[in-house]
């Protein structure tokens, strides 16, 4: 749709970098969150795993060079735990900002105990519970993408339902990756609507029913990507499919919600919510 | 493996709130990292969408609650963006830690610009070229899941190869979902292992391949959970298909990993680094 009408953000002529112990991840989401600000574009880089002081050193010099090029201050997001080597990242010519001491000190203070300050800890991530639920969750979401499985339903902590190309399938994908959630989903298609009731394997378990719907100009647009000039994607099918879909979710009660504007962490987050799948607290 | 063997950690007796104008992953994944650095179990409770007075007046009232429940102080990670709702958070009975007045401040100084402080622009994500090449990666990825198409292969950013259960799939998918990385993936079989050679379809891509492997012990383990007791799953099997897979892809000279302590997180870090894909930096 839109992002080919919208000029262009302007550049910064700036360099980000995020400097980490580890994958780097943590420091680049949060350095995301922050750059969103500024309707800005700033050129990116990932240093992951800087781990000895040879490496930090040679981050430094990368550093010093994007300063060189730009001729503006680069600017860092780090979580390097171990102020060995965030006191060499330092002294860099970049703008430092700094996760863990800003945060994990005061917090150390706070709960009376010295944080682990361990290089690695996460290493040890796969072996926790949290881990094998969430790879679990990505297997029996994907078995049961699209309908393909009506086995152990029962064990799903969310099943998707919508038209075809409504977003189910990312939905599921990032609730399980994301959270270790069992997401099912089901598409609804003509013959349901003709029978006019849902897929009947559905019904004992409607409580954990959630809908996804989409303007039907947006569905159109999709599909047509897909298969261009088919039935399937016209606009005057879209909009019967849509129709139906939504007259269905309001006939049986299911709540919805529109993925047309959404994206998947936000639609999974509302899901979250309703669903307040019994594990933890969302 | 080891979780069950570990002493569980010991409760911190504390409540963390994510407290957000948005969906609270940003939030909860700058806490967790956090969080991660201390031996403690923490009770964990997202706000998400708090984008006016009334709700940032029920998270505090949430939170107070939360103090006279646990007699210690909660811990608050928050991203709210705009100051009179943070500046009503403020005013609850924990340890307010604030991402955006922290870092976003001294970066409007350093960038000579305001920032737009615009509660949902994140919204606009679904419009957004990355977020069409993530859906997109993600619809290729599944659709080139364990070797089901031979299509379009010439798009693939990545090709991972190892044998069944090495960790290909979470993989794949958690590289298209983050990154917007087209991965495909090809199991390796005895098939393959009879012949002596990859999967033929693969040899024009061989610049993009990457594989994974695990130690027989782990995939043993996890065929196990699957099929409990059979030929697939037994030891001396998996012993044959790593010893196999890891001799073919030595002598192809693919570059490869072991799966068995990584998380998908690192894993996928460690592939964006080797496969050094062409739309931007690693």
């Amino acid at each position: 749709m839109t992002q080919e009408q919208r000029p262009p953000l302007p550049s910064a002529a700036r360099t980000v970098f995020f400097v980490s112990d580890g994958t780097g991840i943590t420091a680049e989401t949060f350095g995301h969150s922050v750059l969103t600000q500024f309707e800005l574009r700033f050129r990116q880089v990932r240093l992951p795993f800087i781990d000895t002081l040879d490496k930090a050193y040679d981050a430094v010099r990368k550093i010093n060079e994007a300063f060189a090029t730009d001729g503006h201050r680069p600017i860092i997001f780090s979580t390097l735990v171990k102020a060995e080597l965030s006191d060499v990242i330092r002294q860099c010519k970049g703008m430092y900002m700094d996760m863990f001491q800003t945060f994990v000190a005061p917090l150390e203070q706070e709960l009376g105990v010295k944080s682990t300050h361990t290089i690695g800890r996460s290493h040890n991530i796969v072996d926790s519970e949290e881990y094998r639920n969430r790879i679990e969750a990505i297997n029996f979401s994907l078995a049961h993408d699209d309908g393909q499985s009506h086995k152990n339903l029962a064990e799903a902590d969310v099943i998707l339902v919508g038209v075809s190309r409504s977003g189910k399938t990312p939905t599921s994908l990032y609730l399980a990756m994301q959270y270790g959630i069992k997401a099912a989903n089901y598409p609804l298609i003509p013959d349901d609507f003709e029978r006019g009731r849902l897929p009947s394997a559905l019904y004992q378990f409607k409580a954990k029913i959630f809908g996804l719907t989409i303007t039907p100009e947006r569905l159109s647009e999709i599909r047509n990507e897909r298969r261009a000039g088919s039935k399937y994607a016209a606009l005057e099918n879209c909009r019967y499919e849509v129709n139906e879909a939504e007259l269905m979710m309001k006939r049986e009660g299911i709540r919805w919600l529109s993925s047309t504007t959404k994206s998947i962490e936000e639609i999974s987050t509302t899901i979250l919510q309703e669903i307040k799948p019994d594990r933890r607290e969302y």
